[in-house]
């Protein structure tokens, strides 16, 4: 892809909207744009980031034996009431009537629907267990949406809902999808720690929240200084956890994060709402035994980035990047050298970027920089005429001369092995 | 794949809701259910032929230069009354008061927003042409949802926006769009006829539809008996034509189909209304002109249906299947060798699904031809004495017998060659 072709609006400006540097990055290497309060526009940079993720999501819940299913966003009022939510869940969520006065939900999660569907699917206990996973858009009217897509009132998630037949079922299935997240996190870059979690409203017994340390996160983890006791807030608040640690007695840590996962072992209180029963080998009706897994998929990118940043901007890794590297030739008689070497890069199945914009050269290397490709290749009159190009990585502080007829093998090299990891 | 993992509840029955083949199939398929009037959802089958169609979307989009976006549902009601749809739009359009009390809409079209977004990006003439596409949800509030997917309230759609510095740079960007719309469509194995068409709504000069011709068609096609006119009736309406062709004189016929496609010049209807001007090289601020185009991606699996099938069921095209090839075993000493086969082809990369469930013979091969999938391949105590498998197409009335050892590399060739085409 050319530059001069793609559409990266960079701002040079921090804008005035954003409070966090995850916010300020987003806007600034033109990732999002906002429409209105808590609404965003993945621009190409974004959507491409947001696509990887995707496609992360897919091949591990697929891997661990998850069906993807796409469920409605609108939904029939009805079913919220039957499982007691409609009151509980405030007005957060949205709510309107159809042309025909009927009540309806925008959806900001999914147990209701899932639950009726397979009520009239899954009869047998020769069904069971199943996984089923969407990736799809939420709602939910904030009172005060921030930090840019990280509280937005429209946003990507994958959520997951597994049934079973008894509780030794969803155990092994809670236990696959806890492996599964940390797969998961950790193949977009991400440290994710899990924590023991309140349930909330959605209900259930048993529940962990994959929390990302970062200095301007919403959430508040509390984690032990001397065993792996880990906790959100609300949930040691409830434990009426106080100073020090409740398994070992050592001094607790309260530590800021940002929540981007959360699974549930839900049980029997919405298929039990909802009536949704299967026939057991005991040839009784009983309810289907669930559980529930989401990811806030939007919510990843702005987790990467407060974790991999510098003053000079985004230090993508390899796996989530928008494209992997960027050539950059500085002055004119490198042009040629840089068209070849984009095409070879091309042919041999590389994700670059060639900028080709008629700019400075300092004004390309603060882009790439900010925008937070993985490898920079800059070609000059001086480099090319030891045949070599500046490889450098944007993790480290210098380049290193590389033989231009070199890159492209490099390159895939390198590539192999940081998504190999 | 095994179906035992797999969630493909068929149904024996034609349930009471269905009108059309298309609607009865995907039910009976286990491609979608109903949650309520005009809202369904997918099951893994009818999922995995969406995102087999929007990645042909994908790829084709992205060859014609256009480059991915993902704009908000929730878009704020100041916006569509700055262009004048506020009022236009009438009870299709969800609309509903956030929290603050302010007017929302549920994006049934993205016009509005697209322009807004790139009246603050592009700047300059050099900037231009720009294309800009999505894959998203949208939503209609129908009077009369009906034919399932084919007229719900909410839709999945691919809706792109290009962007120039005059007509004749919207004539290009028309052109190719058009051009890509029937790469598209062939892809997907749609025989889509492009015709003239009324602007309604969108307002703006010309535009195309993209129909396929079905007895179940909602929409009508005028087409000329003698020469290449064909409008759809609308068209033909406002330009007052009768019985016989505007072009040739010769008789029109009227044929049912369903739009799969629209194109647009809209001109600088929205970006007068909002304001969206760039510098054009005279040094003068002009509003760019826009064109946009539509395809309805969920429609696409019902107009496949329609136009794909039998008493028996789908005929899916290879390249939107949900599965390539049904593995068969019809008895259990069959069992061994058609693992033995799965596992090959899995390893071969092809997409197989092995009926390894304990029913009927007869039950595997009326399911196999009901969910459609191109090739079916049978194991039976009487083939594998001949260590072979009776090979058949879907389109094909009789099996042919192929050594076991033969099929993947078949199966290889076959894909290669109907995936090429």
């Amino acid at each position: 892809m050319r530059w001069s072709l793609a559409y990266i609006p960079t701002l040079r400006e921090t804008p005035a909207e954003a409070e966090t540097v995850s916010h300020r990055l987003m806007l600034r290497a033109g990732l999002i744009r906002k429409l209105s309060a808590g609404t965003y526009s993945y621009l190409p940079m974004g959507m491409r980031v947001l696509l990887k993720v995707t496609r992360i999501i897919r091949e591990e819940m697929t891997r661990a034996g998850a069906l993807e299913v796409l469920l409605p966003a609108l939904q029939p009022a009805d079913l919220w009431k039957r499982s007691g939510r409609w009151e509980k869940m405030g007005p957060e969520m949205v709510r309107f009537k159809d042309r025909h006065g009927k009540e309806m939900v925008l959806g900001p999660t999914h147990e209701e629907v899932i639950t009726q569907l397979i009520a009239g699917e899954l009869r047998s206990y020769r069904d069971l267990p199943k996984t089923l996973f969407q990736i799809q858009t939420k709602f939910r009217d904030e009172a005060r949406p921030r930090f840019g897509v990280i509280r937005s009132c429209e946003f990507l998630m994958k959520d997951a809902y597994s049934f079973d037949r008894n509780e030794a079922g969803l155990n092994v299935n809670y236990d696959r999808m806890y492996d599964t997240y940390l797969r998961i996190f950790s193949r977009c870059g991400l440290e994710a720690i899990p924590v023991e979690a309140d349930t909330g409203v959605m209900g259930g017994d048993d529940s962990h929240e994959f929390m990302v340390l970062s200095k301007n996160g919403e959430d508040t983890v509390v984690r032990c200084s001397g065993c792996p006791y880990a906790a959100s807030k609300d949930r040691a608040a409830k434990q009426g956890v106080g100073d020090s640690c409740p398994k070992c007695g050592k001094p607790l840590q309260q530590l800021p994060a940002i929540e981007v996962g959360h699974i549930f072992k839900l049980g029997t209180k919405y298929t039990e709402a909802l009536d949704a029963n299967f026939l057991d080998e005991d040839g009784k009706q009983k309810p289907f035994i669930m559980g529930c897994y989401g990811i806030g998929v939007s919510r990843i990118l702005p987790a990467v980035i407060e974790t991999h940043q510098d003053e000079a901007g985004i230090r993508w890794p390899v796996s989530i990047a928008p494209y992997q590297a960027v050539i950059v030739p500085i002055n004119p008689p490198a042009r040629e050298a840089a068209e070849w070497l984009h095409r070879e890069a091309l042919e041999a199945g590389l994700e670059v970027l060639l900028d080709d914009r008629e700019v400075s050269g300092g004004v390309k290397m603060k882009d790439a920089d900010l925008v937070g490709f993985p490898i920079r290749i800059l070609l000059s009159e001086k480099t090319l005429q030891k045949e070599s190009v500046e490889f450098k990585l944007r993790t480290e502080a210098e380049p290193t001369l590389l033989k231009t007829s070199e890159v492209v093998s490099r390159l895939k090299k390198l590539l192999a092995q940081q998504n190999g990891a």
